[in-house]
C-alpha cells in the first residue's frame, strides 16, 4: 500500500494547488487560499467519512498531512506564475490524484463491510466531493458536474476495483489495474474531449 | 407503516427528478444530473442523520434505493419534455413527500428519545434540506428560503405529528392526520400563492 | 465558565443577527431569515462536532438555545433599521463571540484529546464556518474567506489558548488571555483596515 500513499501524497499537494489557484481568482487572501486548497484536497475523504460514520478523520489523526496542503497553497499563491506554467503537469498529477482518492474511498468502505456498490460510491465520493466543495465555496456550479469526465473516470476506476476485488483478486494487482485503467481513461478523456451527453433544457419556462 | 414507506419511495423519486430537472438547466452531464437528484432526494435524510450521529445513513444500508433516484433522474433527462408537462401532477407528488419526509424525520428524532423540539426539527431537516442542497449545487439562492411556504408545512406537519404522539396518539392515526393536514395546507398555499412575510432590506447600503 | 458562557449566548445572538440581515438581503422569507441566522450561530459549532465525531451537538442536547437564534431572528426582521443603525455596537459583540466561539472549540478539540495543531483548528472552525455557510446559503463568495482579518484573529486567538494550556496554564487565566489579545487584535484590525496578504491572478486565462 505504500506506493498507494505515495501517490495520495502528493496528489493532495496537486488538489490542493487546484483549489488555492481557484481561491486567488475569487480574491481571497491567504487564509482563504489555504482553506480552500485544504477542503479540496481533504474534503472528498472527509465527506465519505462522515457518511459513512468512519471516525477519526484522517486529517484529525495525522495533522501532518494539513502541512502539505497548508503548504502547497502558499507555494502556490507566491509562485501563481510557475505554476500556471505547468498546467499540461498539473492534469496528469490531478488524473492520478483522481484515481488514488477512488481506490483508497473504495478500500475504506470495503473494509466497514458495505455492499460493494456503497464501497464504488466511497470511492467516487473521495475522488468528486474535494472539487465540489471547492465550486461551492468559490460560488461555482461545480465543474465535476458540468464539463469534465471526471467523475465517470472515478466510477468505472471504482467498480473496476471492487469487482476485481469481489473476483478474488488481491489489493495490490486490483489497485494497479484499477489505477492504471483509470489514468488511461482521464488521460485520453482529456485529449479526446470527451464527456458525457448534456441536456440543456431546450424549453426553460416555468 | 407501509403505506408512509410507500410513500417516501414515491417522494424520494419525485424529488430526484425536480433535482434533474434543475441540473439540466445548469447544463450538467448525466452524472451530474444524476448525482443532484439523489442529493435532493436523499440529502435531507443524510443532513439530519449526520446531525443527530444516527448511522448507518439509510441509502448506505439500502443502497437498492438509489436506483429509484439514480433511474428517475435518467428517465428526467431523456424525457425531459414529457416530464415538464406533468408539472402540476408533480406538484402533488412533491407536497406529498414534502409531508412524508417530514412524518419520517420527526420518527426518527422521537425513536431517538430526543427533545421533542429536536423531533420537530428533525422532520424539518429532512423535508427542507434536500432542496436546499439541490440549490446550493445549482448556485441558487435556495427556493425554500425565499418564494415558498414549504418550510412553513414541513413545520407544521411536524408539530402536529409529535404533538398528537406526545398527547399519545398512536403512530398510525398520527402520521394520517399529520399527512392530510400538511398536505392539504401545501395544496392550498400553492392555490392561493400564500406565503409568509419577507423583509426585503430598505436599506442596503452597508 | 460561566463568563465565557454567557459571552458565547451572547455571540450566538449577535450571529443569528448578522445571519437574518444577509437573508433579508437575498429576499428570503421569514423561516429562511431564522434558518439562515441559526445556522451563522450553531453551524461553526455543528461542522466542527461532526468533523470531530463529538456527539451530541450543542443545540441538539440543550434545543433552548434555538430560542435565541430564532428570537434574535425574528426581531431582527421586525427592527432591522434599528440593528442596521447599532452597526458599531455589532462589530464589538461580533468580535466578542468570535474569539468566544473560538476557544469554545479549542476547548473541546483538548478534551477529545486531538492533537494540539487540531485543538486549535477546532476552534477555527467553530469561529468561521458559521460565517461561511452563511455566505452559502445566500449565495456568495464567502466574506471570512475575502476581505477580512476574520480567520486569522480566530487563529491567533487559538494558538494562544492552547499554547498556554500546553504551557501549564490553567483554562481561566489563558481564557482571558486568549479572548482579550484576539478582541484587541480583531478591533485594531477593523479600526485599520489590516488584511492579509490577497493574491489577484493576473494572468486569468485558462
Amino acid at each position: 500500500m505504500t506506493l498507494l500513499h505515495t501517490i495520495w501524497l502528493i496528489a493532495i499537494t496537486a488538489e490542493a494547488m487546484t483549489g488555492a489557484i481557484m481561491g486567488m481568482r475569487r480574491g481571497m487572501d491567504l487564509f482563504g487560499i489555504c482553506l480552500v486548497g485544504t477542503v479540496t484536497a481533504l474534503g472528498g475523504g472527509s465527506v465519505r467519512d462522515v457518511l459513512l460514520g468512519h471516525y477519526p478523520l484522517v486529517w484529525i489523526e495525522h495533522p501532518e498531512y494539513l502541512t502539505f496542503t497548508i503548504g502547497a497553497a502558499i507555494v502556490t499563491a507566491y509562485a501563481a506564475k510557475l505554476v500556471q506554467r505547468l498546467r499540461q503537469a498539473f492534469l496528469l498529477v490531478d488524473a492520478l490524484g483522481l484515481v488514488a482518492f477512488t481506490v483508497i474511498g473504495c478500500n475504506i468502505g470495503l473494509e466497514m463491510g458495505t455492499h460493494p456498490s456503497i464501497a464504488v460510491l466511497a470511492g467516487v465520493i473521495t475522488g468528486v466531493f474535494g472539487g465540489l466543495l471547492r465550486d461551492v465555496l468559490c460560488n461555482e456550479v461545480p465543474l465535476v458536474l458540468t464539463s469534465e469526465l471526471y467523475a465517470t473516470v472515478a466510477l468505472i476506476t471504482g467498480a473496476l476495483y471492487v469487482g476485481l476485488i469481489s473476483l478474488g483478486v488481491s489489493i495490490q494487482p486490483a489497485s494497479l489495474i484499477a489505477l492504471s485503467s483509470g489514468f488511461l481513461l482521464r488521460v485520453l478523456a482529456l485529449k479526446y474531449k470527451w464527456h458525457l451527453p448534456r441536456f440543456i433544457d431546450a424549453n426553460p419556462s416555468e
